[in-house]
C-alpha cells in the first residue's frame, strides 16, 4: 500500500454533529483518512463557545484533523449548498433532536432520493421511534436512565455519576462503527442506508455484571458499592496507601497466592478459611483490612510496583493530569504535545484504533469556523469566487 | 436489497476471545450478518462458569447469534485446524494477553502469511507496545489507569468505580470499529491487516469535560462530584424525591426559567442574581436544595412527569430491573423477552446500531460450547465424519 493510502481514503464525510457524541465518530473518520468537513452555523458549532473566552479542551479533543465549513440552515441557499454537498458525499452524520433534518427540509427520504449512496447516520439520545423519543437528552440524563447511575457510589448516598461523559462517547463510536458496517452493506448493494444510534441503547451492555448478579440473585438489586462491581472477586477495591491508592482485582486463585506473599503474610497462603473467592468474599472487610494494613505504609507507586511484580492485577489510581503525561500513551503515540497559538502547550490524542499496514496521520489542531468554506465549495462543489462571494452576501456561508 | 441481506452478509469470523471486550465485538458482527464462530475450548470459554451451576446472564448477553466450535489450542492438531479455518476466514479477532498467540505459533506474521486478506484484530489492557504492554489489565484496572476512578464519587470519599464495566464494552465496540474500517481498507487494498485496541485508549476522550475543567483552571484538578461533572450548568445533578432521584441538567436559560416554574417559583424568574448558569453555579447549594424543597414532596415519576412536560432534560434515576423492562426499548426491539431452558424467562439485548434498510436479525440465544464443531468443519474445511471422529480422539475438538 502507498504510504498515504489510509482505510477510508476517498470517503467524504457531510458532518452536522455537534458537542460531544457526533464529533467523536467524525473525528475517527478523519483519523482513518476520510476528508470530513464539519458544518457549522456561521460562528461555529456550541462547543466552541462553551469555554467562555478560550475554546474548550473537548472542542480541542473532538475536531483534530478535519475541514470546517460555515454553512446558514435557516435560509434556502445554505439548504441549496448542503443538498450539493450531500450529492458529493458518501455520508452525512447529524446528532440533532428526531425531527429536526426534517423540519428544515433534508430529512433521510429527501437526501437518500438525491443521493442514494448516501450513508445517513443520526444519534439521539433515546432513538428514532419509541414513547422516549422526544425526550432531551444530555449524557447526564442518559446516565440517569440507563441504570449507569442507580449503580455507581455507595448505598449510603445518593446514586451517583459516572465521571466523565461514557454515554456520549459511547453513542458516538457506535454511530461511527454503524457508518462503517453501512459503507461494507453499499460495497456489496450499491446503496446506502439510514444508520441510527442512541446512546441509551449503546449504554446498555456495560451493565453486564450488574444484569448477571439481578439475575443470579432472582431479582434482587445488587447493592451499590464504589469499591467494586457485584462479581465473586475478592480481594476486588482500591486500597488507601499513603499518598494515594491502588486498585486490585484478585482474579485467580494464584493471584490471591501472590497477594498474601506482597503483602507479608505468607502465613496465609494456606488458610483454609481464605482459600477461594466466595470465602474471601464473605469476610470482605477482613481481606480488605489486610491488604490496608500493608498498603497504608506506602506511597501508591512503591504499592504499585510491588504488586504489578508480582504479576496481581494492579493499577495505581491516576489523576487525569498524570493520564495526560502517561509515558506509556506518550510512547505509543496516542497522546501528542501540540503548541497551539491560543490554548498553549496542550496534549491531543489521537487514534485508540491502529492499523499495522497504516501509517497515523500526523495529528493538526481544529479548524477555526468556516477556514475551509471557499477550499470545499471549491473543490466539491467548483463553485468560482463570484458564486461563493454571493453566497457570503447572502449570509448562506 | 433481499430480505435476507444483511451488510455483513458473507463475511467469516474466527472469534478466539472471552469474558466481555472480544465478545462484544463478535456479537455486533453476528448481529450484522457476519458468520461468527466462536472458537472455544474443550470445555467452554471462562466466562460461561463465571455463573456457577449456572451460566451468568452476561455470558447470555454477549454470545447470541454465534456459532460454537471447540478446539484445542495446546495440541498441534488443533492448532492445526486454527489454521485452516482462518485460510477461509475475513477475520480473526483475540483478546489474550500481549504474545500469547505468538507463543500458540499463531500470531500476526504467521496468519498474515497464511491468508493476506484477512483482518486480524486484538483488543489488550494497554496495547501491544510500550512500558505497561504487560501489565495485567481488568475493567477494573483501566477504570484506574485511564484516570475514570479518580474523577468518580465525591471528594469526601474514595475515588470510585464507575458503575458497569464501560472500559470492556468500549475497548469491544473500537474493536468491531477498527474491524469495519480495516475490512473498508480491504475493499480497495485487496489486503488485510492487524487492527489493535486497547481499554485505556478506548477511556481517554470519555475523559473530555474533565480534561476541559483541567486546562481551564490551569492544571488545577476538578474537585470529585458525584452529582455533576465540571461543567458551567447550573442546576445539575441528581435530586431527592420522595421514594427515588431524578436528574437534571440546565443546558439554556430557557430551563432554568421553566425550572422555575415547575418549582413554584415563578418569583425567581427575574431574580438578576440567579439569571445566568455562572451565577446559580456560585449559589449551587441554595439552587439545588430550591429543587429539593420541590421534588422531596412528589415521588419520581412525579417529578420527572412535571419536568419532562416542561421540556427541561430531565430522566428517572432508574433501577437496572427498571430497564430491564423499559417499554421504550422493548418496543424499539432492542430488549427481547426469551424463554431459556435453563435461564428461564429472560431480557436479551439486540444490536444497538440499526440500518433502515435490513431487517434485524432474529435474537437466538448463545450456543452451547462445541454445539457447532462438526457443522463448521464440514462447512468451512470440507472435513468428512471420519476426519472429525480422528480429531475428537486427539482431544483436539
Amino acid at each position: 500500500m502507498s504510504e498515504h493510502q489510509q482505510p477510508l481514503s476517498g470517503i467524504r464525510v457531510v458532518d452536522l454533529t455537534q458537542i460531544y457524541q457526533g464529533p467523536y465518530a467524525a473525528l475517527l473518520m478523519a483519523f482513518s483518512g476520510a476528508e470530513v468537513v464539519k458544518v457549522e452555523p456561521p460562528g461555529g458549532e456550541r462547543l466552541r463557545g462553551a469555554g467562555g473566552a478560550k475554546t474548550p479542551m473537548s472542542f480541542a479533543m473532538l475536531n483534530s484533523n478535519k475541514k470546517s465549513l460555515t454553512l446558514n440552515l435557516k435560509c434556502e441557499s445554505g439548504i441549496a449548498v448542503l443538498k450539493q454537498l450531500v450529492a458529493q458525499a458518501d455520508v452525512l452524520l447529524e446528532n440533532f433532536a428526531p425531527g429536526v433534518m426534517d423540519r428544515l427540509g433534508v430529512g433521510w427520504p429527501v437526501l437518500q432520493d438525491l443521493n442514494p449512496r448516501l450513508i445517513y447516520a443520526t444519534a439521539t439520545g433515546y432513538g428514532l421511534s419509541g414513547p422516549d423519543r422526544d425526550l432531551l437528552a444530555m449524557d447526564h440524563t442518559i446516565q440517569a436512565a440507563s441504570g449507569v447511575m442507580s449503580v455507581t457510589g455507595d448505598a449510603d448516598r445518593p446514586p451517583g455519576r459516572a465521571g466523565g461523559a461514557p454515554c456520549d462517547i459511547m453513542g458516538g463510536i457506535h454511530m461511527y462503527a454503524g457508518v462503517m458496517t453501512a459503507l461494507l452493506g453499499r460495497s456489496s448493494s450499491g446503496r446506502g442506508t439510514r444508520v441510527e444510534v442512541s446512546m441509551l441503547e449503546s449504554m446498555y451492555y456495560t451493565l453486564c455484571s450488574e444484569f448477571t448478579a439481578l439475575h443470579a440473585a432472582g431479582g434482587v438489586l445488587p447493592e451499590r458499592n464504589s469499591a467494586r462491581s457485584p462479581a465473586a472477586a475478592a480481594p476486588y477495591g482500591r486500597y488507601r496507601c499513603s499518598d494515594g491508592w491502588i486498585a486490585i482485582i484478585c482474579v485467580a486463585e494464584i493471584h490471591w497466592q501472590s497477594i498474601v506473599r506482597v503483602i507479608g503474610r505468607a502465613d496465609l497462603a494456606n488458610d483454609e478459611s481464605l482459600a477461594r473467592a466466595p470465602l474471601r468474599k464473605a469476610r470482605e472487610a477482613q481481606v480488605n483490612a489486610l491488604i490496608e494494613a500493608w498498603s497504608g505504609q506506602l506511597t501508591r507507586d512503591q504499592a504499585y510496583a510491588q504488586m504489578r511484580e508480582a504479576r496481581v492485577p494492579v493499577a495505581p489510581v491516576r489523576t487525569i493530569d498524570e493520564v495526560r503525561v502517561d509515558p506509556h500513551l506518550h510512547q505509543r503515540g496516542m497522546l501528542e504535545w501540540i503548541a497551539h497559538p491560543q490554548l498553549g502547550d496542550i496534549v491531543l490524542p489521537a487514534n485508540p484504533i491502529r492499523y499495522a499496514d497504516y501509517a497515523a496521520p500526523q495529528l493538526s489542531y481544529y479548524p477555526e469556523a468556516g477556514q475551509h468554506t471557499d477550499e470545499v465549495l471549491g473543490d466539491w462543489l467548483g463553485m468560482d469566487a463570484q458564486s461563493i462571494a454571493t453566497l457570503r452576501r447572502e449570509t448562506a456561508i
